[in-house]
C-alpha cells in the first residue's frame, strides 16, 4: 500500500516518514516539502535514513497512486489541500487542526479565518483511537487531535463517561517540551531564552481549550468548561499533563484505578500506573505510549491525573500511524512498537 | 556587626557566603562545614572569591562574637543547634523546616522525628517578611520559609486576607529546578534521569504542604487544605507556581490587580505584572524578586495566580538576608539589589 | 538463538535489552542485576516493553542455554565472570573494558588491579568490526571497545593505515554526553553540577588512552602516543571527537575523501560526510552510526577529523550487537537498523 | 561621569546595562535600541531594574553629555556609527568586531565589506588589557575583544611571549554556550535543534581566527598559523578553549605555572589554578574571571592549556567595563566584582 506526506519536512512530518520507513504494510510514494522540494529529506535530517526525495505539492501526482495522504500542513493552509485531495477519492489524515473542531464558528472564533470546507467539517472524524476507534475504521477524513488535547482527554475521558467529577472544576495544568513548537524560528524558542527558563502561555487562550471542551463535552453529553494553562519547559520532546477535578462522591476513589483500566482495556498505547505512582517524561519519549498516574485526597474530594506521552509521537505522527492502521484494517499497533 | 553561618557548603550556605560577602553592613565571622572543614569555601565554589576557611562547628566560638547565626543544616539536625544558639542569646535564623510548623505534633507527623526545642517552638516568627514583617523585626528565632511555600503563600495571600476565594478549591501547581532538591546525590537528581524529562513527585505528600496550610490557614482565620503537585524541572534555579482558585464573586475579577497591589505596596521583592503577562523563571533567577502574574475567567469564576522566584534566593537564602535586615533594622534591601 | 545479559541494568545493559528484544534472530533468555533480582526490569526502565525479570546471577543457568553471553558489570569485577563463562564453552561479548589491552602490564598499570584470567587476553578479539570484522566472526570472546576509543579510532585509522599524517602529533579532543559516566552517582553527574556547566577531566589520565594507542598502533604498526582528552557536555548520550593531525605531505589533501571512504567501503555504519560537512550529536543518537567529517588546511598540513557516535550505541550497546551479529554469521546490520 | 549605550538590547548590551547600573562611578546616560525604541529596557529585559527608556539612536543627543560611549552594533553597521561619534570626541568602546583587525584587507577578506574608517583603525587599541593595558588607559578607541579570541590569547600568550612552544602546532577546539551567537533567530540555535545536540562550526573559516593569529603574531613578532575549531554547545554561558601545542624543551614544562603565575601577576582576573585542576564552565558564568589549567605530557612534549571564561563577560560586555576603568583612571576592577 502507497502512502504520501504533504509537508515532510516539519518536525512532525518528518517523524512520520521516520515511522513510515519501518512500518511493515505501507511504503512512502511521495514526500513533499515547500521549502526543500528537490532536495533529499536527509540532507535535512539525516538521521533519516532514506533516500526520498521532496517534491513541490503536486496533488494530481499524488492522487495517482496513494491509498492515504498524510497532511502536515499549518493550519488554516491544510484545509484547502485536504479538501482537494477529499475530492479526488483519497483517504487523507491531518495533523493540522483544520478539522478538529466540528463546529466553524467556533473555528473561525479561535482560528480567526474563516472555514472553506465546511461540509468536509461534518465528515471528518477526531482521530483519538481510545475513543472514536469504530468511527476512525471508516473514515474518509480523520482529524489528527492535537498534543495537548490529547493527553488531557485520555486524562479525563474515564471520569467523565462515568460521571464521577464535577464538570464545572476540571483544570488541566500542561507542560510541554519546545519540539510542540514546531520548526518555525519564534523568540520563546529560541535557545537562550527558553534554556533555563519555564513559562506559562496562552493562559484561558491557547488553541486546543475548544478542542478539548468539545470533546470531553462529548462524552459527558454536555458542554464543560475546562482551565487550560500550558507551560513550555526547556526540553526537546514530551508532555505532562496535570489535571485536577473533584469527585461528586468520594467513596468511588477507591476504585479509581479499575475505572481507568476498564476504561482502556485492551488498548496497546494507554498505561495506568499502580497506585501512588505517576508518570515521567523520560518514559514516554519515542514511544507512541501514554502512561497515565492518578491520586485522590479525601479532605477535598480532589482527583489528580497526571497523563504523559510524546508530544511528537502520541501527540502527532504516532497517533497519526495509528489512525491509519485503523482506517487500513491492520492492528492499531503496527508499526508502532 | 559579624554574622556566621552554620552549614555553609549546602547550595542555600553557600548562596548567604555569596550574598553577605557583599553585604555592606555585615561581615562573616565564621562559616562552618562537617564535610569540608579545614578547606577554604572557594575549593568547593570556586565562584565565592574569598578566602574564608570552613571551620567545624563550634558553638562556644560561633557565640562568641556573632551577633546574628544563620544555620543551614539539615532539617531534625538542625533544631538542636538553633537551640543552642538561642540559649547563648543569639539571634537565629533557621533555614531548615524545624521551627516553621508552630504544632510539635503536626512536625512529628510530616517529619517523622519528635520535636526537641518545644518551647523554642512558640518563640518562632514564620520569616516571610510580605506578611510577618513587624514580627520578624523583633525576633530572636526566624523559621526561614520553604521555596515552595515562599512562592505559594505569594501568590495566596491577598485573595484570602481579602476573602475573594472558595477556601476548598484551592490548586498549587509548582515546578522547580533540580537545585531546590540540595546537593545530596540521589538518582533523580543524576544528570541522566532528569535531563530531558520531568514528573511529578510527592503528590499529596510533600513536607511543604502543611507549611502552606498553616500559613494561608492563619491569614485567613480558618483551617484551609490546599492541593499541592510538585514537579521537577530540567533547569537549575527557579521555581513557576501556577495557583489556580475559585472567585465567590466574579465581579471582583476586574479589581484583582489593585487588590495585589495595595497588599504589596511599598514592599521591594514583590513586582505583580500587568493583565494578561505572566512570570517566566529567567526573569527572577540570580534576583530575590518574586513576579506574579494574574488571569481569569468568567465561566469558571476562575482566578489563575502565577508566582515565580528562585528557589535559592527568594525561595531561601535571599530571603534569610531579607529577614536578617530586619531584625538589624536595616532596609530590608540592603545587600540584595 | 537464546542469548543472556550479565548486569542489565545499568545504561549500556538496558540498552542491550531494548535492541534484542526487537531484533529478529536471537531471543533473550535470561537478565542479571545485582541490584534490582526479582524485578521485571521495566520496574527500573518503564521504557522496556518486556515483562523479563532480572535474575541473580547464576553461571550454571546461564550457560545451560545462551549462544551467547553479553557482559555489562563494572570493569575488574567483569573478568572473573567472563572466565566462568568461557570456561563453559560460552562465547562472550564483554563490555567492560577487561579484555582490550592484550599487554596484562599495561591493565595493570591503568585499572590498578592485576589481570586475573592471562590466558583468555590472548584470546580475546578487539570488538571494532571496521577494524576487525574477520576476527571477531571467528571469536569466542570480544571485548568490545570504550566510547571515546571507538570514535577516535574510526577517525583516525584510514589517515595510519595510509600512513598520511605525522603519528606523534595526533590530538583528540572528545566531548561526552553525561549517560557515558554510568547511572552511578557522584557529584560530577549530579544535575546542578553539570547542567550549564562543561569541562574537561582525566587530563593525560584518561583510561581509554592506553586503548586508542594499542588499537592505532597495531594499525600503523608502531608505538603512537596521543593526545587525549574528554569533556563532560550537558546532554544525555552522544560523542564528538575532533582529532587533530598533521599530514606529512598536503597534496594528499585532495583526496582524502576518498581514502576515507575506500576504508570504509561497504560498511553499514560509518558515513563520510561531504567536503565542508560536520557532524552534528543530533544527527547519531539513538542510531549506530558513526558520521565523520574532515577538513584540512595548507598554510599547517593540519588536518581536522571530527567523529560522532551514540555513545550508548556505536560506543558500546549497538556496537555489542554488531559485533554478536558478526559471531552468529548473520548480517551485521540486523536488528540495528 | 555619564556613558551610553548604542544598541542596548542585543545580549551584550543589555550585560552592559546590568553592569553599569551597579557601577559606582558612572551613570547611564542614554540606551539606545533600533527595534525597542520608546519602550523601558525592563520591558524587554524583565531583571533589569530600571527605568531606562530605550532611545532611537541619535548622534547628537549621545554627544553632548556621555564621555564614554559603547558601541554594541552588528559588525560593519558598527564602524560608521563609531566613525561620528570618534569626530566628536567622543570615547568609543566598540564591541563589535570592526577594529579588531588593523590591516582593512583583512577586515575586507574575513567580513566581506570594505572598511570605510582606515584612519581610525590605526588610533583603535584592542582591548584585551592583561596585554595590552597601557595602551588602553590613554585610548579614545578601544576594540573590544571577541570572546573566543580573549579566551585563546590569555590562554596563549605566556608561552608565546616567553618562546616556550613551537608556534606552528598551535591548536584551539573551543566550546561555546549560545547566548555568543546572540539574539538573533537562527535554525542552529533554534531550541530543540542545539538542544541534545553540539557540533563544530565554521571550521577553518571562523572571524576570530584572523583575530586570535593578529594578536599573538604580535605578542611572538612573527606571522602564526592557528588551528580553530568552535564548537556550539547546548548552554547559555561560557566558553571552554582547550589549547594545544608543544613545548620546544620539555624541561621547562616543571617551571610552566610560574610563567603563567608571572604574567598574570597583579591582574584580577585571570586565575592560574594549581597543577592537575582544570576550569569549569560553571566557575566562571556571571563573573569576569578567565580560569586558566595546565596540563604538559612529556612522551609528546605536548602542553594543554585550558581557559574558561564568562563569553557575556569577559568575553564581551564585562571586559568592555574592564577597558572603560582603564580609560577613565579607575581601578579596573571598579564594578566588576
Amino acid at each position: 500500500m502507497q502512502v504520501s506526506i504533504v509537508g515532510a519536512t516539519g518536525y512532525t512530518g518528518a517523524e512520520l516518514v521516520k515511522i513510515l520507513l519501518h512500518h511493515p504494510r505501507v511504503d512512502i510514494e511521495c514526500i513533499t516539502s515547500q521549502s526543500f522540494a528537490g532536495k533529499r529529506i536527509r540532507e535535512v535530517y539525516p538521521h533519516l535514513d532514506t533516500e526520498l526525495v521532496c517534491q513541490k505539492l503536486d496533488l494530481n501526482r499524488i492522487s495517482l497512486e496513494s491509498e492515504v495522504v498524510f497532511v502536515a500542513l499549518p493550519h488554516s493552509v491544510s484545509m484547502n489541500t485536504v479538501g482537494e485531495l477529499c475530492s479526488r477519492g483519497k483517504r487523507v489524515l491531518d495533523l493540522s487542526a483544520d478539522f478538529r473542531l466540528t463546529d466553524p464558528c467556533l473555528y473561525e472564533k479561535w482560528y480567526g479565518t474563516s472555514h472553506t470546507q465546511k461540509e468536509l467539517l461534518k465528515e471528518a472524524v477526531y482521530g483519538l483511537p481510545e475513543v472514536h476507534g469504530d468511527r476512525i475504521r471508516g473514515a474518509s477524513l480523520v482529524a489528527n487531535p492535537g498534543c495537548y488535547s490529547t493527553s488531557a482527554i485520555l486524562a479525563l475521558a474515564p471520569l467523565l463517561e462515568n460521571r464521577l467529577i464535577e464538570e464545572e472544576e476540571i483544570i488541566i495544568d500542561a507542560k510541554s517540551g519546545v519540539s510542540g513548537a514546531g520548526r518555525g524560528l519564534t523568540l520563546d524558542t529560541h535557545y537562550p531564552e527558553i534554556n533555563e527558563s519555564l513559562h506559562p502561555y496562552a493562559v484561558n487562550s491557547h488553541r486546543h481549550i475548544p478542542e478539548i471542551e468539545h470533546e470531553i463535552g462529548r462524552i459527558r453529553g454536555k458542554r464543560i468548561d475546562v482551565t487550560f494553562v500550558p507551560h513550555l519547559v526547556p526540553l526537546n520532546r514530551g508532555i505532562i499533563s496535570t489535571c485536577y477535578a473533584r469527585l461528586k462522591n468520594f467513596s468511588q476513589a477507591t476504585d479509581i484505578l479499575n475505572v481507568y483500566r476498564n476504561f482502556y482495556q485492551g488498548m496497546p498505547f494507554v498505561e495506568i500506573l499502580p497506585a501512588g505512582e505517576f508518570p515521567r517524561i523520560k518514559d514516554v519519549v519515542y514511544s507512541n505510549r501514554c502512561r497515565i498516574g492518578i491520586a485522590t485526597k479525601e479532605a477535598t474530594r480532589r482527583i489528580i491525573v497526571v497523563s504523559s506521552l510524546d508530544n511528537l509521537l502520541k501527540g502527532a505522527s504516532g497517533q497519526a500511524i495509528q489512525n491509519m492502521n485503523l482506517m487500513l484494517g491492520l492492528d492499531e499497533s503496527t508499526g508502532l512498537k
